[in-house]
């Protein structure tokens, strides 16, 4: 008789944005006449950009044709989108990364959920706390991190880096030393990021323990200010200890056009094996590329009329992130994040828990936000909200807000 | 210091269309006025349809508009694919698999390497032999396959089910019992299938034994014979015992494209724990949805224009396939398959191995196509054409083979 993996049974309850859904869903249904605005998960809600929407008609209208028709992509994607990559989002920062280090995939999620199957099921992983779910759902389903305490709502085996108000949202070195540490910067979910220096020195920390990170940058877009690193390779000594994730969900609005690509440096060994070479095994084996007429969209991002489109799209959601910001200050709330990042994270008023204020929210203002809690034990008595609704919304959600 | 997952290490060689790939293209380099007629990879090399254009473009179009624009997917897949589905490949046939329970992907490949992460580390799979890659090879990363035989090329921990002109390519129950069978039918890379009453005895013998099926249906378009079943669903119980792969690939040209889907009945079911549930959660954890774009391109091949310009492009393949199969029996091949199927597998002449084929064929007809022995030992001898090339193509491929 066949067993399951009964990783799968220690998953306590279901994936927050599931959860998040289904509540709103019926909260809809026995209130069809309330308008909700939604806030909560970080989808993106502006039209694809014109250079965009040009390059997918074109890649379409080639796939209709048999001269111009494409069948399976190459492994590691389009050479003419991974070179558009390597160009713009490393050489022009000065890092020397190559096309063969670039892997183009169907999104960051998926990349940040499969990236863990390189290592071996006894390494210990390090999360910041909050943290993204992926990270460590990932790891539970591969059996990596131990018992559940449905106390303290922890993995006896993945080590807690909590990031809250009394650190500056700045992860300390863990007392135990981990084997895969998890960066999320500029952050999702409390919109803080780290500086150069900051990050450097976990740079450093990873290489002097022999650990590796896994750096998502999915919100590299959204900084604003100069001493915040854009890719982890601007520091020293990045490329013999980290694999990075990217998206293109939030810097191009491709949340539903599924775009993505993960670095993993050649000098990235664990003795004589290469990492960039398992990496490569692996999507050989497992995935047959991003759609043609994607990669094409993909590569229209980098086109001189896609990026100032998107500069601009970027824009919008940033004035909304610190309207926001703004806004709720001026209304008596404690609120981080929102100048490198599109969330806003705020201190649950009246010492509410994250839960209490979401039904709270839900009920008395109509508006979505996303329990802190969700994100890990140190996101308890704080909530994110997301700069990517429409400007009239997020001016509309905040109105509401005053009235709580 | 982290470590990384051995399993890797134990694969042998690359993953047999890199390994192709790299000898064509190092042909090609060194032979540049050489024309090369590719009946190697199962690509499909007919534009997308009609039908299939215009769908993409209308939701093209609908990206590019803020209201009508679509983010994130719902997890299963939107449901106007998923209803399409469900009445077209299901209900049309008599049988009862509902929306819930069919989960959009993008494709067949992905989810028969995925699939294998809801069954325990322990469980014994068993493959047909010769069968496509992606199923051993998931599991050898997974730790599945125990150690490889590098002289027999054959895994301890896996049970083979020869498929050869001796058996007339129908496998027999293994002498000792396996907790997962891969099925692959109409079957990748011998061509052959089985009739609905021999796969009905492998559904009986899954449920006496407690095993689950992975059916992979991803050739179901090419069935030309009425005694073949085209889901695994038309056989008695296989609710509680088979999970179905399929895939947009072939029957409507989207190797390119990218979307397949999978079947996971809700009365399948390990003791009390729903494998249904499991696949969602994997989905909604590590997975983000197909593109939009794609998933009404997926709808499209169900609407009227759509399945009549789609016949017509499987009977342009069935062509091929018949004249291959026609031609080379005439130079005096023993050949199997393109039946049901877009393959034909030949009997390698004068006993040469597959790999002395492949170079034979490469360098003294300038054809490519695909060693049997790549697909398992009992595929030594053995060789694979596709039928996705042009039908020019495969009258010149036919020719040259007649010189060699």
């Amino acid at each position: 008789m066949y067993q399951i993996n009964d990783n799968y049974q220690k998953l306590p309850g279901s994936y927050l944005f599931s959860t998040i859904g289904k509540k709103v869903a019926a909260y809809s249904e026995a209130n069809p006449d309330k308008k909700i605005i939604r806030l909560g998960i970080g989808d993106v809600t502006q039209p694809l950009a014109p250079a965009i929407i040009e390059a997918l008609h074109k890649a379409v209208d080639e796939m209709g044709n048999a001269e111009t028709f494409h069948g399976y992509a190459p492994d590691l994607g389009y050479e003419f989108l991974r070179s558009a990559i390597a160009k713009n989002d490393y050489q022009a920062r000065g890092c020397e990364i190559g096309i063969d280090e670039i892997f183009v995939s169907d999104g960051a999620k998926s990349d940040s959920a499969n990236i863990q199957e390189l290592f071996a099921l006894n390494n210990r992983i390090a999360v910041c706390d909050p943290v993204y779910p992926v990270y460590v759902d990932s790891n539970v389903m591969a059996g990596r991190t131990g018992t559940y305490d449905t106390k303290t709502e922890t993995w006896s085996n993945v080590i807690y880096m909590p990031c809250t108000a009394e650190n500056n949202f700045v992860p300390e070195f863990p007392k135990e030393t981990p084997d895969i540490i998890y960066l999320c910067l500029p952050n999702n979910p409390t919109g803080t990021t780290l500086t150069k220096d900051q990050l450097q020195k976990w740079v450093d920390y990873a290489n002097e323990k022999g650990a590796v990170i896994i750096y998502d940058a999915a919100y590299e877009a959204y900084i604003s200010e100069d001493n915040v690193p854009h890719t982890i390779y601007e520091c020293d000594g990045a490329k013999t200890c980290a694999i990075e994730l990217r998206s293109f969900s939030k810097n191009a609005g491709f949340t539903g056009v599924r775009l993505g690509f993960t670095v993993v440096p050649k000098e990235l060994k664990c003795g004589d094996v290469s990492l960039n070479a398992m990496w490569a095994r692996r999507h050989g084996t497992k995935f047959n590329g991003a759609p043609y007429i994607v990669q094409r969209a993909g590569e229209a991002v980098y086109s001189e009329a896609g990026k100032a489109q998107l500069k601009e799209q970027v824009a919008y959601y940033m004035r909304n992130a610190s309207t926001i910001k703004n806004g709720l200050k001026d209304a008596g709330y404690t609120v981080f994040g929102g100048v490198n990042a599109p969330y806003i994270w705020l201190k649950t008023p009246d010492n509410m828990t994250s839960w209490q204020f979401f039904d709270h929210l839900l009920e008395d203002a109509n508006v979505v936000g996303t329990p802190g809690s969700g994100f890990g034990p140190s996101g308890e008595g704080y909530f994110r909200l997301t700069a990517f609704g429409t400007y009239e919304n997020t001016l509309a959600a905040l109105e509401r807000f005053k009235t709580l």
